[in-house]
């Protein structure tokens, strides 16, 4: 199921073929994933979050994260805000990216660690030390 | 504020003198933060979630992640948990481990992008590619 | 799967069968949607989440938010939510409402623009503007 | 910081001072804590919001769950949602209906567990199994 | 406290002040939130985030939503991802465009309303009714 | 679909082997859920997850919370963490336990109230009445 129609190469107008096009280039691969397919419901939508995520996800500036960490990063995020398909689809780029065994299962473990200590501070409502604090270093 | 009292050097009790002391060896510094001063309220929580936390943050096995993209992992879940103790907490650790302001620059941009595209396909509810199923590879 | 039975309207009990009759004649519509189908597995919830629905999601007093404005703030808790269904359930209601898809893509660009901002003010621990403060006005 | 007045006792409109009144006669306390306060904002919003809270967390049907049950329930939720606010008013009521301290310990250490493996099903994307499964039992 | 220095305008690089300028004349209005000063910690970040936000909460294109309508969308999504600084600085947004106090009581009850459902619905597991699919209209 | 392969009996090395014997003679049934399944893919999480979330689960020291109640609570963070699989499993163990359908429909009406509660106390930014403070009692 989903809120919106699949947008199949066939029925994609010459917007969206740009946008599908580019991320067939950009990733070197035919396969453009469901999630673009369904964002090609909005055509300025599905160009500017293309631009943006190629633009944080690609090689960064010197000293910056390197492709595979900023993924972990992801997948992170996205098991926390509880997104399903986020979590497949980026799990799935992380191993493309040469991700290891080993690390997932460190990103899992890390995962879970954080997800019960979250719950933990909140539940003891935790004051921020002062050392913590940079607001006027 | 908190849901419980913070307890000190000299109010410990023998069993939460041994978690600060490992915690100050572990770490060597002097500084117990306020997140254990509030576990202490409970020892036996205090003493089970410091040794899985020492076990999974530190070094890994062979081929595993790195301490510093741990720190990047956490900070990642607990901003998307909404933790801002925990935000801050790992925020000066990254940094106590060398964290760039490059990296953080980068990791904040994944952070926000991965905020952003999470909603999206949950919005759209995104059905997940076959190509990402592993259940029985 | 779900955690309940779904109640079809041969089985209701007559104090399920009243709730169901009143959503469809408020919605003027023979469909009665899985959710309240589930939630009949606990007659008095069922009836007092009907009830304070049908007041929220209605005509407002004079001055309030009109109803389809409504269904755009429901799908957007819903998504931030993460809950798939509220997500389906609503987008259709807008739509059923007249929510045109310039009006959708709008609202899709906004929830994913919040959810990439309050991920931003949270990583960065952002202290609240004494400008935005109410208490003692 | 809030993003309304808190309305005092002076300030009440004889529908808010009603709230406040049944309130502290259903509590037998003078204290008015904030949140209702804050809620005085929109009267409407504040009687229907108390009325169904008085109903939920009161007295059960037979066979239903006690008042210190809930109370541990509710915050677990408010943990689990990130409001600081409700946690601690949530575990001062717990206390007041008679918690101890190693039943909190229990409840805390239940929440960190469910944190952390609410993150590691949901990274791993675990299927559910069809035993679990009621929806035409 | 933060977890970065909030930046004044006498210490902004020019790249910050040029954004600054920015939000000043687009907003008609002198003052520059702490967001702003926060992320301007990484300016490329600070600005692409500005780009986009003024982008997306502007005017829209013709059939798309008023802002004041994509305030209320965007202090709803900041509610249930629990950012106390979005949720502030938007609600007093929305009042600078003129959101009334019956428009506000009405966008906290739906927001209210649509926490409940969405716990209901996902406690449940309601399955999506197949009315609501859109995948392959 | 899921983002590992579940493994079966016949693939289990004797590390995960071991640890699903453990399941089965601790819940004295031969089913072993599809998260461990999920979770054999890293056999060292999967053996310190089932080592602490059994002795988390199971029976408390004297005067704490009893098994039933944890499973309630669990059920609870579940849903407010959109975890729909921990949903499915936690609500068929509470009902293995011993819950009855009151308790149940109890359980969600809580549920719900603190999903709205939660929502509007963070909507309102209410601040924590000195009252419910403990940090230095």
């Amino acid at each position: 199921v989903a809120t919106v129609r699949l947008i199949s190469d066939a029925e994609a107008s010459p917007e969206v073929a740009a946008v599908f096009a580019d991320i067939r280039a950009t990733r070197r691969s035919d396969f453009v994933n469901a999630f673009w397919r369904a964002l090609a419901a909005d055509p300025p939508l599905l160009r500017a979050t293309w631009e943006r995520l190629k633009q944080v996800m690609g090689e960064s500036r010197e000293g910056g994260l390197d492709p595979l960490t900023k993924e972990f990063v992801y997948i992170a995020v996205s098991v926390a805000n509880g997104c399903g398909y986020c979590v497949h689809s980026h799990t799935a780029a992380a191993r493309a990216k040469g991700a290891t065994d080993a690390q997932l299962g460190d990103l899992w473990a890390v995962i879970g660690m954080a997800g019960q200590t979250n719950a933990l501070a909140t539940a003891l409502g935790v004051p921020v030390d002062g050392a913590f604090d940079r607001t006027s270093d």
